[in-house]
């Protein structure tokens, strides 16, 4: 049987004299992207404020490496940051869940406060068995589900993204209250791939056919009683007070909507030199937008934002351990292989993305530092967890204490699209498990490891 | 509860009549690319030789979308290729297995001559559960299962990708014969992120390290009787040429190796354009290049083979439903969203690839062809299956017949690296059913749909 290492267990960790080649090279290797160019080395923030050398070594101890680890004070005070989200005339919260929808991660949000943004029916199916109820849950859907109209029946939001989804409410849901989302023609992300507005993005109904929209509306006597106009990661206070403002301006062509969604997509820093979005800045600003619409129009609007990366990015790590050190000479690099990669942590390999990295050394002693790409366990070139900066296709060399086989590496800021969007059991690796540091220190298993027979249990 | 669409049954396929920015738009929509570029319009070759569409047609009936298809007799036919492949002194072709992993893909491919190339300790479990004799197996992996020891006595081959592993090999198998992965510091990816020789790979011992894995060797007494030097995925007779013959002279320092494995990576053109490897052009420079070995040496060399892609891209393809058309106004783009996409087919979100598409329009009559961009069904704005070539953060819209919700889409060149390799479980959609055509016509399902039941089954 192929088995996960027993807790507190490091696979072939053996004793065996250190390589020469590895001893006596210089720590400063070249840092060179593929492509030869020079590449500014990373230095890390404090990857993960909330988990210790200790408790890092106590959850390997336990469950075994990779091991998903998140933090419920975190995660409530990341709450208590977005429900004081400076707004006029009240404010609905909602987790976008696909960040991470563990149910225990979703009970820590709903019972700080939180609403829920689903972005499939089965994601509204996971939502209602972790105890949410259905009128807290909206769905947000590229994809209809089949079972659309139970969901509705049971009091679940719908907010309608097409023409063609509105034609569906309509025909079963007639004279109904019915939110919509609009795509303002404005984009925000921060790279292309990350636009979700602007006329490169699918999702929402284009303004200029706000007519048609609300022409099938009026078809099945359809109240649009709320707008949703989310346009993706952005912290630029300007932004979003342009997209208020818009979004604002469509309201006064919707006079039913008493509820604006200006959606999530606020940026959260994980190594430095990224921007973490100051929700007060760009709050501040929007809700001015909201009191100057009142004033001119006399309709009291509430807020709704709808974040995933902010609430949960920070909230969490991965726990891994060292499973070899090579390099490729003196011109080349010296990589560390973990036991994770792409199939936990997919955004490196996806969108450049940058996480922190720390090395919890197994042994103690001063260590030099030396520049390691780290990549991950899959027989896949692609499977680097340190990029260039948004440049997945070259690597990013980080600067680190000199680092051995069976040492540990966190990799931090992995709450969000982590667990949730990885190229799960590529190589037939099995899902990692999930655990929760709670409130009173002790440590919960939320997830079990994958079993690799539930990974073929489907096949004939 | 969540359930998938019943055979046969799309959700909401209701007749609402076509809004009219639909229907009244030219069919010459500008394509542009999100920077603004204009970006070519790519012709498909037809994408699927093995499946008609009223073949199609019946599987979404039966099995519903999306769906996995493989053919049996085109993964014959490849089969029988590979293991055509030119050789001067005998012949062993090994499956990676990675690039498609299910028991009845492996069982034809073992039942037509092949052996097995596992990437991990699960993937040698997968290839012994279906039946693979271990001896039939070669592990070669980044990251050592917890039981290898028991996996090499069951038999299972095993190839040492670093001087750590042949430490770990060599102190529990003294005195035994082992396969050594050198990285011979020449790589051949078509783009830096699938290169998996050369400086910038972290695959196998370094060329310049190899008398420290010859050290290593030496210290258990070990025989390196196998060389392997996989560069990744290539079609250029030179280069392979180029590859043989630095293996080769590596194999002059090893006195020992009787098995020289140049492992795969030979492309399969799935768009027109795109080279398909000639394994005969390829293997007669290698052929010649082992002939003169053995005059010059007195070798008589036996070769290794180890396709994935080239073995089954061509003999699988996804059947999909389109759930929306929308469009971003007349500087923008048309899109088609489908009930499949990053959850089944990430190579395009990740590399750009390129993946032929074909439309089975769901009522009969002539249609226009226009410019699409074909989406995913995830809240993602990476979800993009038609990304430009080489460049998956910009947009390569597809000409193909006016497309209207309910018809079905075929993604040909679905094979490899799709079902194995995707963001599986992303905004909790279900991993997809695999269906096989038999040899004699029927249509088997060889694994069936993902429950959401199954997806939390390891939440506490």
């Amino acid at each position: 049987m192929c088995v996960p290492a027993p807790p507190g267990q490091i696979p072939f960790a053996i004793d065996f004299p250190r390589p020469a080649w590895l001893s006596s090279r210089s720590s400063a290797l070249p840092a060179l992207t593929r492509n030869g160019r020079r590449a500014r080395s990373k230095t890390s923030m404090k990857p993960v404020p909330f988990l210790t050398d200790k408790r890092a070594l106590t959850i390997r101890q336990e469950f075994g490496t990779p091991a998903f680890v998140y933090d419920q004070q975190t995660l409530q005070r990341q709450a208590r940051l977005v429900l004081g989200f400076p707004n006029a005339f009240g404010l609905t919260a909602r987790y976008a869940m696909k960040a991470c929808p563990t149910s225990a991660v979703l009970k820590v949000f709903t019972d700080a406060g939180l609403h829920i943004d689903a972005s499939s029916g089965y994601e509204v199916e996971r939502a209602l068995r972790a105890g949410v109820s259905p009128e807290r849950i909206q769905l947000t859907a590229q994809e209809l589900p089949a079972n659309l109209p139970a969901l509705i029946g049971r009091g679940v939001l719908f907010n309608a993204c097409s023409v063609a989804q509105i034609h569906v409410f309509g025909a079963r849901f007639p004279g109904r209250p019915l939110s919509i989302r609009i795509n303002p023609g404005l984009g925000s992300g921060h790279s292309n791939r990350t636009n979700v507005g602007g006329p490169s993005a699918s999702f929402g109904i284009w303004h200029a056919h706000l007519p048609e929209a609300v022409a099938a509306g009026h078809k099945y006597g359809l109240r649009f009683t709320r707008l949703h106009t989310h346009i993706g990661s952005g912290s630029d206070p300007k932004v979003w007070e342009r997209v208020a403002l818009m979004s604002l301006q469509t309201c006064t062509r919707l006079p039913d909507v008493t509820v604006l969604n200006l959606g999530g997509g606020y940026k959260i820093g994980r190594v430095s030199g990224e921007e973490t979005t100051d929700l007060q800045k760009i709050g501040c600003r929007v809700l001015k937008a909201f009191r100057s619409f009142a004033k001119r129009h006399g309709r009291r609007l509430r807020l709704e934002v709808e974040p995933g990366s902010y609430l949960v990015a920070s909230a969490g790590a991965l726990i891994t351990t060292v499973v070899d050190v090579v390099d490729t000479g003196r011109r080349g690099y010296s990589f560390l292989k973990l036991d994770a990669g792409m199939t936990e942590i997919l955004r490196p390999s996806m969108y450049g993305a940058q996480h922190p990295i720390e090395v919890v050394p197994a042994a103690k002693g001063r260590r030099p530092r030396r520049e390691y790409v780290i990549v991950g366990h899959c027989c896949e070139s692609g499977d680097v967890l340190t990029p260039a900066p948004g440049r997945p296709e070259a690597l990013g060399p980080r600067l680190l204490p000199e680092t051995r086989i069976g040492d540990l590496v966190v990799i931090g800021g992995a709450g969000a699209y982590c667990s949730s969007m990885a190229a799960k059991n590529y190589n037939s690796f099995p899902e990692a498990p999930e655990v929760m540091i709670l409130k009173n220190g002790s440590i919960k298993l939320i997830r079990k490891r994958q079993l690799l027979d539930q990974i073929v249990q489907n096949e004939a």
